[in-house]
């Protein structure tokens, strides 16, 4: 027997007792003729005390023992001089009567601490030993627990979590597939799901009624920070329903996990149509941990003679409230902020509402004071403010200022990780217009349907068919989105077709589920929820690097078990594959 | 509002008030000026009655209605006139109001119904249809009922489930691995996993101490009926345990399983040795469901100058209870069963104790009565029995004897699927001679510890060793294997060297585990179910294609979806791959 408790459980209660413990050895120090060791498991720490007085190679072996060793003890439980009230286990520690090295350990190429020493390709190449460590130990415990609380609400709601094929078929929609080459098929290949949406919707077809999955989705695309080659979803779908009990529903489940996993009630969550959250925060995904709204100020700034706003679609300002004692520096730092490339604005103007009452602007020679006066009357500005403007083609400042915003409020501190805004985003457009290949694409995919009164527009403009189709946005995140589908046959070759498919292609790659669609197909629609970024949201991280046991780095890459890597020319040849140079 | 009630909920308590339900036509039927349609969903079936004394209208509506056409009705709940014990809402009609037809079907390629008249290809090729039916719907429901009382049940005993990746690196050790060509690493190829075995294990070196996955795990082979390229498993893993204790926490998980979903207490799960198996049953899977123990008849049999039993390694019997009176055409026919190819025994010896207490064998010139009495007690027959024997070498007429006992057990209906007999197979040889490539192979896995005292024999006589494994078998089916893990470097090294890995070969593949066990690694095991026969199993099926929602056919194709299928150019030129014909 290796244990008879955890290292995480021993207290005053326990006194006296013979006990065994096997876990990490964590800490080590001699004190007289006493040596101390801290033993670790997944629970916790527990003390155990070896005295020379007692058994002087008994300590002298402790002695012996570096950081990371595997050792099993027995011995007795005696309460603590010094306790540590940190720990559950810090009122006792054990005298231990023998010891056993279970396995050595050679010295860890980092330090095995919270904050550790090791850069991120060290840890990446050991991630066995980095998942040792609290902070990524405490992610993956978390995350287990909200995917059990995700199962839990769902089950009671009746959802039945269905497995969906992982081998199936490219669709040449959306990202780029992972492909599968089929030895018994050659010349064929399968391919790795980007989400179960065709297969859940045959589930409807089937009369399921109410289907999930927490499910491993992939897309071959090109990395960054927060997406990996490989995903989690929480995927589910519901028949019979119309957009207001999906989001009843899911509302139900978000509030339901951040009560359960962490004791917060979020209350009702807030909707947005998709017009309204780019008008006033120019993005699909604001961040509502604090206000400032976007105020358009085209009726008060143009006209004046200042090219840039008199040229410009659109004139829309921020008020960083509080800021009017921004230094010059500080105001420059922000214009180079939003010059930098990767935001492309060409300037930005600011007016300051002084403590004392005055007003200040960068472009003072073009507005009189009471020009000014208005301004700062159209953000409802009160002394000590600082009003920034930015001007230009309405899509790109919108989203150009919704970069400045949320610097701003990273700069004032309101992006506080332990504060929760979500927000349901509803009424997206249907279809969104691509510039480089000069078609329309789906917003959300192609099974989404229009709201039934914009359908006459799918002709005349399509722009403007706004979908059934909702996200979840949680401080500045997308967390999930859905929609209501199409459930009628004709309508969705109608979609096809507005997609740029010909009658055929839509055939031969979702012929199954238009057919399926003649069978009887209930009204259904449903959500899908990136469950790493979900995870990472909860633990108040911005990467879901952290919240993954084993990621790959931004090359695809699993440096810990150097993937991938070559393969056999046998295997080749039974794939009936060649690779190219 | 789609409904307001399922169509397996509404009863007498609900009288006469109005309600909205949705679902398919299941059967419809006219009587008099009255139209009778019965609405399913997953719920239920409720019955609806549309009168042509209240609206004739809607009641020629009603008439029009094809089977599997989706509908919403609006009515009243009242009473029925002719009840029907066997539903729910048996008791109750609904009086309809007001029909809207939601989808139309057209006439299904077969029916839907618990026995259907669509053949298999019918069916797989409109699996949505199939679905539909009550038999499938409620093994997918099993399976999600499974599936989460194995999570609870672990959950409760503090079990994380952690999610290991799906692209990781092919390994040359056992079955074939599904690739998937690398985009960002030309010419590099990730596998899909035949099981997360190394990662649970640097799990326990990462000290999660206690982990598990309900994980799709893949493997490239030739199919059978209970074989799919992608499957499911229950992968458990555990630090700091010996044998017994995985053994115990898992028997716990299937007495759980047994209980909440089929409310049967299974009892204590008994244990039988590798080799006792095989000795009494042929098999490392034994059914035990009924008895039948082969009978060891060398001493009993031997020398008497029938050439057969005396020129074999193997006399070995088993004995038929109350089938002396087989017709001699009953006996010729079991003879045929053994000397089928698949099987390939020579011949089959008997003797029938007749209910007079006489002793009749196909081979008396050779025995006189008091041998054959000899013969009968060996077995301890009575009068009534027929005793089966067979000779030959004695590993495969061992194999060719098990096959014979499961015949007879079928045709005696002692094969009860409601009957369920558990068993834990222990004791594994840690080794398997492989005649065609003259080497060693694993029995389980090259991570299997041996016993410690039998380490010795690793030089000597390799396949003496016996190995800290178990099997998990339920009415003859393996439904899960596992073993107390290597957690040695040393060790892992010496075995891979007897496996014939050069230490080259062992470095490149599995490097990682080798230095991972270098940084202190706990002693660990686990074990992994195959969670769709285990399904199967509940379900009472032979075959696990009807307990998986979409699966594949013998071809490793979905012939449903059409995959897989030829890729486009450009993705195998960004693949850098090509096909070869």
């Amino acid at each position: 027997m290796h244990r008879t408790h955890t290292c995480g459980e021993l207290t005053i209660s326990d006194l006296h007792k013979t006990v065994v413990l096997s876990g990490w050895v964590y800490k080590s120090r001699d004190l007289g003729g006493m040596t101390f060791i801290d033993v670790r498991d997944r629970y916790g720490i527990t003390q155990l005390t070896f005295d020379v007085a007692d058994d002087e190679a008994l300590r002298a072996k402790a002695r012996e023992l570096g950081r990371e060793y595997v050792i099993k003890v027995t011995g007795k439980v005696i309460e603590r001089e010094s306790k540590n009230p940190k720990l559950v286990t810090g009122d006792i520690e054990i005298k231990v009567s023998s010891l056993e090295v279970l396995s050595k350990a050679k010295l860890p190429p980092f330090t095995i601490e919270d904050e550790s020493d090791g850069g991120e390709d060290l840890r990446m190449r050991y991630r066995y030993l980095d998942l040792r460590r609290n902070p990524l130990r405490s992610n993956i415990e978390l995350r287990h627990r909200l995917a059990q609380e995700v199962r839990r609400y769902l089950d009671d709601k009746r959802f039945l979590e269905v497995e969906t094929p992982v081998l199936i078929k490219s669709t040449p929609e959306g990202a780029r597939d992972f492909v599968v080459p089929s030895r018994m098929n050659p010349g064929e290949f399968y391919a790795l799901p980007q989400s179960p949406q065709t297969f859940k919707q045959l589930l409807m077809v089937s009369g399921f009624d109410r289907y999930f999955q927490i499910v491993k989705c992939f897309r071959d695309e090109d990395l960054r920070a927060d997406r990996q080659p490989e995903f989690t979803q929480i995927d589910c779908e519901m028949a019979f329903v119309e957009q207001e009990d999906v989001l009843n529903l899911f509302e139900g489940l978000i509030r339901h996990l951040f009560m359960t996993v962490k004791g917060i009630d979020i209350g009702e969550i807030p909707r947005m149509s998709y017009e309204e959250a780019m008008r006033l925060y120019g993005s699909d995904k604001p961040d509502l941990r604090f206000g400032m709204p976007f105020v358009t100020l085209n009726d008060v700034l143009k006209g004046s003679g200042f090219p840039v706003f008199d040229n410009a679609e659109l004139v829309v300002g921020i008020n960083a409230e509080g800021c009017a004692a921004y230094t010059r520096k500080q105001l420059d730092a922000l214009t180079d902020f939003v010059k930098r490339p990767q935001i492309g604005a060409s300037g930005l103007v600011y007016l300051r509402y002084n403590e004392d009452g005055s007003l200040k602007s960068s472009v003072d020679k073009f507005y009189d004071s009471d020009q000014l006066r208005h301004w700062a009357d159209a953000f409802g500005a009160k002394p000590g403010d600082l009003l920034l403007v930015m001007a230009g083609e309405a899509r790109s400042v919108r989203k150009q200022l919704s970069e400045l915003r949320l610097e701003i409020a990273s700069q004032l501190g309101l992006r506080n990780r332990n504060k929760y805004a979500p927000l349901w985003v509803v009424d997206f457009p249907l279809l969104e217009w691509d510039e480089e290949n000069a078609r329309y694409h789906a917003m959300h995919h192609p099974f989404t349907s229009p709201k039934p009164e914009d359908i006459p527009l799918l002709e005349s403009e399509p722009g403007k068919v706004r979908a059934n189709a909702y996200d979840l946005v949680i401080n500045g995140t997308e967390i999930g989105g859905g929609s209501i589908r199409i459930h009628d046959s004709q309508l969705q070759s109608l979609m096809f077709n507005r997609l740029g498919f010909t009658p055929e292609e839509a055939q031969k790659q979702f012929g199954f589920l238009l057919e399926a669609f003649t069978y009887g197909a209930p009204p259904h629609g449903g959500i899908a929820f990136g469950f790493d970024r979900l995870v990472a949201i909860f633990a108040g991280l911005d990467s879901i690097r952290d919240v993954i046991a084993f990621p790959k780095n931004n090359s695809g890459r699993d440096v810990m078990i150097d993937s991938p890597a070559p393969i056999s020319d046998e295997q080749l040849t039974e794939l009936a594959i060649a690779t190219k140079s």
